[in-house]
């Protein structure tokens, strides 16, 4: 029997060898030695351990370098499946991938607003399972759902440390109910930094590049990557972009700080001025109590690419001040790409991505040695859920569930 | 002979070991195996070179494990040494460190002001000279030196891409020529990022902070250091924090952005509210030329720890807005330590750690998930020079000019 530690890193190198499959499509075993740094004999065994597991199929030959062609090697995309879960109070939004990353099914719907945890968490395993269901993906292939959601979180306890929306959400164990509720293995991520790897994922940034997304739902957050690795910091709470301050003469923000760019920029602060300017608001049937950010952001967004000119103010003024943030965020993580993410550039995105990149070319303390860029999402409101799909997919999980060999 | 690729691994596997026998002080070849992953005759094998150069001694036996007692490694401290030097308008810090980092000799003078690159390298030049010359160092023994300064920077080209002081630094290959007038290899890096550097190597910070370092001399910049590795980002050109927008009706700063936090914080600001403070600057007898911004606010800090109401009032407003920074900084990289190093702190240091600690506990983001704790340099001026020494020995320049083995 293998040991505790040695069983710990034969599921490790079988999830390395995963993953460089995965990316590489198609791949031979001399392939893999070479990119992986193992031993052609440990890749021989790992492989076969894959394929006894069915994760992995053999799929013909490729070139011959001189000898015999080698056998190429793919994963088998239906053997296991993973599920990514945006979670905010406004939007929901479940989808389905497979072992290969590739998007099975999707819903969204919308959010559990003021629910209390523990009618909210029901709801949404309600969705989960439905969706499961409906394109017939038996539960046992299921490896688990990466939640993401807004912070600061304590990511290793899967716990929430906010009361948006409410104070009972403050400390309350997200992870572990959703796992409860669902009976799989549920990671809890932030929702910027999924974006961040759901973009990466699906192809829409240069993989050497030092890239930074502005993820922007009913509040602003952001991620950064570098060198293919997501900046998490101390505790994964990195890149808060909307609670940094733009304005010292600012009035105090909920989370503490002063002149927060959160309320200048967010969708929240352009629905108050959209409320305060004439008859704006009224006429574009914004909702006087304020229930949902998303919907009424994205009428005012709608009005500004329509051509009304209120409406186009507004939102050119919340660009204007993101762009201080986005400034900012380039010039401390040295960014050569900003991507602009989340539900609420759906609309807007390029009024924004035309203002901010001009702000940014103009203002990055490091232009002078390389160009920053800023570009749209190309999964729109979806980059986050596909993101926390990706999370779990290699987190390890595929491997962690195949009995230890003798 | 060795081919080109594997003559450069050999040289590479050469230098991890040099610096796990520097980290661990004195250690087996049983234990360096173990902690670098390497293979224990390949250990053989590179120890037995480094000895054979005289940069590695054994220095007598550990304690048994069972078996023979293993014979324990230490580097020959005396066998390389590296130069490190802080070039700036106002302040010149050089010092030698030996190969296993400690500090050998010291040497500091007044900046290159407003001369022109072709007189103030040779000017820096002359005293590493005569710096080695005065404490006995070989020149063949020394391995190159860290030159580090302000950014941005091409750190790759060794070459500046600003135009401070004057504009004829601009773009000038400042690495490449002091390497010439040195005859050594000359590494370019930025002050704060070696200052962060030097308190790591000096033991300030513990091993798995993530910390941020704001470094004050004339300006203001910026490091973060994660898991023991310095961000660097897209170009090196990273945190900034001099330059990022703390007031959005600010006024355009030099560099291209608005409301920069140098421009409220900075030593030039501090001495320019001076002249504006009834007869504050005549009684503290600041230079109304401005020639010596590190000298003038040097004055003023001592006043303000003195308890001179006007001068307090002064370094306060600095703190405050520098608190802005801070915490910015920390929210951004989820920081739990900032350390204020520089020369600009040197006086004023316990007003700015008290000030800026309490806003930052107040207003960062992620304080619910963890506390952030603000300290000042061990090294106090000398942590960039001590850095830029250090970079040239974790650099692998110690391993690159032995002979390949045949």
């Amino acid at each position: 029997m293998a040991s505790g530690p040695v069983a710990a890193s034969r599921s490790k190198t079988r999830g390395v060898v995963l993953n460089l499959i995965r990316a590489a499509h198609t791949v031979s075993r001399v392939e893999l030695a070479a990119n992986s740094g193992l031993t052609p004999p440990t890749i021989t065994q790992v492989v076969r351990e894959l394929m006894e597991h069915g994760l992995v199929v053999e799929v013909g030959r490729g070139t011959s370098t001189g000898g015999k062609p080698p056998t190429l090697l793919q994963l088998n995309a239906q053997a296991r499946y993973s599920v990514g879960i945006l979670f905010e109070r406004n939007i929901c939004v479940v989808i389905v991938a497979d072992l290969a990353g590739h998007l099975v099914a999707r819903t969204s719907f919308h959010g559990t607003e003021l629910l209390p945890p523990d009618q909210a968490l029901p709801l949404v395993a309600s969705r989960v399972e439905a969706l499961l269901e409906a394109v017939g993906v038996e539960r046992d292939k299921v490896l688990g759902a990466g939640l993401v959601s807004y912070g600061p979180q304590d990511r290793q306890a899967g716990v929430l440390l906010t009361h948006q929306p409410t104070a009972e959400w403050l400390g309350y164990p997200i992870a572990p109910k959703l796992s409860e509720l669902l009976d799989l293995p549920v990671l809890l991520d932030n929702d910027a930094a999924a974006a961040a790897i759901g973009e990466y994922w699906l192809g829409a940034v240069e993989q050497n590049s030092t890239y930074g997304c502005i993820y922007m739902a009913s509040g602003i957050g952001g991620a950064v990557v570098s060198e293919g690795q997501t900046y998490r910091g101390s505790s994964s709470n990195s890149v808060e972009i909307g609670h940094i301050s733009i304005d010292l003469a600012g009035a105090e923000c909920g989370c503490g700080n002063r002149g927060c760019l959160e309320n200048y920029a967010g969708p929240g602060a352009v629905i108050r001025q959209a409320f305060a300017t004439g008859d704006l608001a009224r006429r574009l049937g914004l909702d006087p109590l304020g229930n949902d950010y998303l919907a009424d952001f994205a009428l005012i967004a709608a009005a500004a690419v329509a051509g009304d000119p209120a409406a186009h103010e507004l939102i050119e003024h919340s660009a204007r001040h993101l762009a201080i943030g986005a400034v900012t965020m380039a010039t401390l993580f040295d960014l050569d790409l900003i991507v602009l993410a989340g539900p609420s550039f759906a609309t807007a995105g390029p009024i924004y991505q035309t203002l901010i990149e001009h702000e940014v070319q103009q203002r990055t303390f490091a232009r002078r040695a390389h160009p920053v860029r800023v570009v749209q999402s190309v999964s729109g409101s979806d980059a986050a859920a596909i993101g926390g799909a990706v999370l779990v997919l290699k987190s390890g999980l595929a491997t962690l569930d195949l009995p230890q060999p003798d």
